[in-house]
């Protein structure tokens, strides 16, 4: 049986909604400080990472570049905390993921395109894969949870996807 | 009377040790994650953030590039927080601070010339001027306490500084 295709969709608040926030800072209003030498875009991302005594904790991830299309099977979700990744590279990137629940359906994963002006935070329990780099590696901020308790599971599609642009 | 002068030390963990915390990449053991095609390097900030009620947000801050000489006289502490700050343009930026007090004095201030690869993040109670670019406007990620309380205090020196290179 051929694989299950998934063409990469175009990365949208709209569209991303079910599974978490985009930030774009163009959509965003600044405020001025700093005697007028900053603008402020103000408090950025909804963390949720107190559950069962977590706390945020800054991480920095160092992504290998992929090619597409690019062969995917295993999701995982971070039933205790949002995560979030701050791209510091400028360069697009791959998000997968799919709703919420006990597995994950392999009907209702979607893929979308990142552009590097673009972050964004999964809400608590969306089940993704993980981060993918396109055209070089490429760092990110992440802003996940740390603290007690498990806070990764993990599942294997019974039929890979593949990814495509 | 002349203006006191104060010449820009090179930013390191060691000399910035009393105000805050210098994360440098270079100086950090990563994991391998993700099948191995990640490396992460972990839990980077030492967030202290929950005092009174307090939690971790994240802004960005786009700040106007300044030249060097420059004059300050205005300093700055957040008592119930810590407050990071992330280049994401890879330029130059000064960090001017003063040791933790009811008020900071003048001739304890330092002014330290970070590199584009290296964030801080000053103790909660540290006394600093805004943070200021270098070479081109700038972008930067600033993990800072949200919450209630009067977390901003400020001071006015009697004389002005001139940071030069």
């Amino acid at each position: 049986m051929a694989n299950r295709k998934l063409q990469l969709e175009p990365l949208t608040s709209k569209a991303f909604g079910p599974f978490g926030v985009v930030v774009e800072t163009p959509d965003l209003s600044p405020e001025s400080i700093n005697e007028g030498h900053t603008l402020k875009f103000a408090d950025l991302l909804p963390f949720d990472c107190d559950h069962e005594g977590g706390r945020v904790a800054l991480h920095l991830y160092r992504s290998e570049a992929r090619q597409l299309p690019l062969e995917i099977r295993d999701l995982e979700r971070h039933p205790l905390g949002s995560q979030a990744f701050w791209p510091l590279s400028g360069r697009p990137y791959v998000v997968v993921v799919a709703p919420p629940g006990p597995a994950p359906e392999a009907s209702k994963v979607r893929a979308f395109l990142a552009r590097g002006h673009q972050a964004i935070q999964y809400h608590r329990g969306t089940w993704h894969h993980y981060q993918v780099s396109l055209e070089a590696d490429s760092d990110y901020l992440v802003l996940d949870r740390e603290g007690p308790g498990s806070n990764c599971d993990e599942f294997t599609l019974s039929e890979p996807l593949t990814i495509f642009l």
